[in-house]
């Protein structure tokens, strides 16, 4: 296999179209932090300032700054380190959890509904103390990743909604997101820490989400390990989430040498790419219903950019460390359907949102959940495997 | 213009597809209450209850009984009072308000977040009222409506999550949804204890949320009267949501005489249908940007069944009570669309939700969001509209 063409095809597509775009315009120079809401051309069209979109661009550009790409990219750290100071300056409460939602000038405009604003500043804190060895990105990293695995047990708080009528569920998404937060505290602060509650989300994510009947990595299981095939909560599939929780998974395994769990998530990410791909008109469906019902989502049969990524990485994460040519035809297909509908040519980055023919349904590049994240993430990490796949291929 | 063969066929569809479905499907006989979540074929996908799916089902069934089609209906009656028993049985809160949701047996499931779960029970309560004249049900629905009334200016309570660095808007569906509450007020209970509260809603409707310069009505406007043209919140347009309250306008305006409003609100019947169709592919957009930014909702494209609902009744008011052509000409544009795209042959009632170009992308026929509500209520409102225009112009 010759990867290099794929290699270049990738560099270019990070270093000259998605870095630049996002460099250009997400950056508020009057009151600070960023704008996330961009138009194809990269106008803004909202100006407010979501957490997650914001320190997900803090992480972006602070662990770019560390990669090859990044040497001597002085500006890009500075972009993180100036949104860390507009982000704890503002978005943060005294308990050390962030809001939703800043206004322009940042004042607090949303609650602190969502415990993954705290996961996304742990991570970005984490990084910069990774990119810098500045102990107050470290303290930070540390307070916000406290924040959330206290708040694991009730994550909405106050706006809880859910009363003891309603079936109680185990989310995937806590789960998969503690295990990625504890390798990323690791690698950016160096410590084990956080080694025991990410080795328990991983065994969860593992034991618990996969159903072996259906074969799919569900979203929802009950807190006794059984599945409520009755509800549309107890039958959600989110193939691309199950992806992205797969490659944590492999990162994890490779790094403990655990080669029992590399085989199990490979063959769950060959699982949930079968069930969750359109075999008629290309790419990944969004939502699906693991039994075939009617999902209550509008926009199931939507292709969005990010399980693309996540599929793309999980491929490759899975093809290099089982050999198994399923996976190398998996990131194939789906490396050639992502390129071929989701960028944008005149204006550079990526549309988000195609509906199921592979129409763009939105010229936007950023929003309210779409930021600097998971495209250039998948790009570097897309990079970092086929640069190892190449260099063991040329060594055989 | 022979409006026969069209009230023939929607006489047919009411009586021969939508409420045999209905009556048919959704009667939960074990616990009480009803199945909302019903697939093409009538089986049931979720038994969770929603307020709002349950109170609308009551009100049909109750209203629908008072019709001439209704005459010797006790069994549809009977549907109504034993949906009432349950739910206030379960579904009510000490304060009068109601819960979001049950689960099948009537424990609470999510709390009570939205205002409309109770303006759905003053109407059911309403409705029964009416075909019964029992006292209990005229306590009931001044009950919730005196709840719905005192929660105008904090509707979501202990819920919100707006903080005060959001702009605060006045929102377009709390005043329309008094104004048609006021309505049915007067004509279920024989009271004009609303009018006021009524009068006041219409007049804040056709005063505030119509921007004159872009010639549509706007879902959100600052308290100042001002419109906010920088958000996306600010922007948002919903065609469908702005034809129904137009023609709660031509009902309020036409009872009462006054024949300004009746022209302004036929007027802004079409500068929506004209803002909102799709001239392309046919039908009428789910959600719109006022400037044609980019729509946060991923789902603003579809075609759903309500809209077009809303806007054959629209259309068909606006005829009859201005007699121009061009409301004619969108009755029959929006009725060829809907009675080409939304039916099922097969196994009666409508689809819900076409993609942009009309087709299918869920068979479901009730949802969390889809009842027995929308489609029955148009159905008989445009009878009797047709019936009107046919004895108009036959005396002509």
């Amino acid at each position: 296999m010759n990867w290099q063409p794929i290699i270049d095809r990738y560099e270019n597509e990070l270093l000259h179209s998605v870095i630049p775009f996002w460099e250009k315009h997400c950056i508020d120079r009057e009151y600070g932090g960023f704008f996330s809401c961009l138009d194809r051309d990269g106008s803004v069209y909202d100006t407010s300032k979501y957490m997650w979109m914001q320190w997900r661009i803090v992480y972006l550009f602070a662990t770019l700054y560390r990669t090859p790409y990044g040497a001597g990219r002085e500006d890009w750290l500075q972009i993180a380190r100036d949104g860390f100071d507009f982000l704890t300056k503002h978005g943060r409460l005294d308990d050390g959890s962030y809001y939703f939602e800043l206004n322009r000038k940042g004042e607090p405009a949303m609650g602190p509904f969502s415990i993954f604003s705290d996961c996304f500043a742990a991570m970005g804190a984490a990084a910069l103390y990774h990119a810098t060895g500045e102990e107050r990105y470290r303290a930070e990293a540390e307070s916000a990743m406290a924040s959330y695995i206290r708040r694991i047990p009730d994550p909405k708080g106050r706006y809880e909604k859910r009363l003891p009528g309603k079936e109680k569920f185990l989310s995937h998404g806590s789960y998969m997101i503690l295990a990625n937060l504890g390798c990323v505290m690791a690698e950016c602060l160096g410590t084990s820490r956080y080694e025991a509650d990410c080795r328990t989300a991983i065994d969860t994510v593992m034991d618990r989400f996969y159903n072996p009947e259906l074969k799919v990595v569900m979203e929802n299981v009950r807190p006794d390990g059984t599945f409520d095939l009755e509800s549309c909560e107890g039958r959600f599939v989110n193939p691309g989430h199950g992806l992205e929780s797969m490659w944590f998974m492999m990162r994890y395994a490779e790094a403990h040498g655990d080669k029992a769990l590399i085989r199990r998530a490979a063959g769950y990410v060959d699982d949930l790419y079968r069930f969750g791909r359109d075999r008629k008109n290309g790419g990944i469906f969004y939502f699906m219903d693991a039994l075939g019902k009617p999902h209550l989502e509008l926009q199931w049969d939507m292709k969005l950019w990010w399980p693309h990524n996540e599929a793309t990485i999980a491929a490759l994460y899975a093809y290099r460390l089982t050999g198994e040519e399923r996976f190398l035809r998996m990131f194939e297909e789906v490396d050639a359907y992502a390129f071929a509908h989701f960028p944008d040519p005149e204006y550079g980055e990526w549309y988000g949102y195609l509906n199921r023919y592979g129409e763009p349904t939105h010229l936007l590049k950023g929003g309210k959940w779409k930021t600097f994240f998971h495209l250039p993430r998948m790009l570097w990490i897309s990079l970092g495997q086929m640069k190892l796949l190449a260099a063991a291929e040329a060594g055989r």
